[in-house]
């Protein structure tokens, strides 16, 4: 029974972690899409967003019967609970993703002003996003507080990239009336991955709980 | 024992809406300090979330001792399940309304020059979330799957306003650079309401779920 149960577990946090892998690479699918301006690349994320809700659900209904069934106690239960409120948080990074892709796609061709210094600040952004992402989810399979403590901190590099894309871009507007459109979609990008990077932090919070038993509030 | 059971669901039912009557007032209290650039009200709103926040951590761990020590199943579980997932939306909601206040007090002595037809489009959006807010609340405590879908809906009437806003804006930053800073604030704050309006369709989708026990995407 116990063995069974176990297996059970180790499949829930298999599906996590595949899913976590799945929305990393939807967020680089459409940071890259941003970047090159590609709009296959962007319609190809938006339609990868289903799988990622899908998986959502399945994660969601196999920890409802695993409570159901199995009756799990303390720890057991207290990870199928983590499993079951970061998956949303997850799925939300992939809505992210997605709005990302929304922006690629939207822009016609009206040959938007780009402004080269505040693209390679995107994508250094998404870069430490990215690697935010990758450690939170190596934690979580570890369930490393400690890690979970110091990937949280990465984050205010994250909110400083966003403040300083966000001056930059209005001081450009103001100058310059033909980068306003462009302007306005860097800023709107910029919020996306700062909200991401705010949900690897609840995720680095669960990892806290997970182990600890404690919800803190790590930014 | 069933009927201490039912009183703890019960008390956790009444938590939840309580959590979700205070999410609303702070949402209306941000959204009022950034229509009257009232900074004061600004740093209620922020304080006021910590009380969020806890009661957040409250529930959460109310429902984990509900699960571990009444081994609840089928709708019982469903409803627990239900308001710790939802619980979630309701903090994320405060947390939105806590960007719109930083974005009040975050505005210097710089006099923004103000579009006073945004700000009264900003008011009506604000006024269609605080009715969505609102009802999903009244249509949780009846569990009334065919309320959540039409609340479900109305969201669509806060993207239009989003996307309206978002395109005003950046044609009066076009023209007018004076017009700029402010301008940008405002597309973020339609920016937080629209989310808002999307997590109310989350809390939706779970009142469908606790009546039919189907994950639905109701946007």
């Amino acid at each position: 029974m116990r063995r069974t149960f176990d297996g059970e577990l180790q499949s829930m946090h298999g599906q996590f972690t595949k899913m976590g892998l799945m929305v990393n690479e939807n967020i680089l699918r459409a940071v890259k899409a941003f970047i090159n301006h590609d709009k296959n690349l962007a319609m190809e994320a938006k339609k990868k967003d289903k799988d990622i809700n899908e998986i959502e659900v399945a994660i969601e209904n196999f920890c409802f019967q695993l409570i159901a069934l199995q009756q799990p106690v303390s720890s057991d239960l207290r990870s199928i609970v983590m499993v079951m409120k970061a998956s949303s948080d997850l799925e939300r990074m992939g809505d992210h993703a997605v709005s990302i892709a929304r922006s690629v796609i939207r822009v016609k061709e009206r040959h938007n002003k780009r402004i080269p210094e505040v693209e390679a600040k995107i994508a250094e952004m998404a870069e430490i996003v990215k690697s935010m992402v990758e450690q939170v989810i190596d934690a979580y399979v570890r369930v490393d507080e400690e890690d979970a403590y110091r990937i949280a901190q990465i984050d205010s590099e994250v909110d400083k990239h966003f403040v300083e894309i966000n001056h930059y871009c209005i001081k450009q507007m103001a100058m310059d009336p033909e980068v306003v459109p462009g302007g306005s979609d860097y800023i709107a990008v910029a919020g996306y991955l700062e909200r991401i990077g705010d949900y690897v932090t609840n995720i680095c919070e669960r990892i806290v709980y997970l182990k600890t038993g404690e919800i803190l509030e790590l930014n």
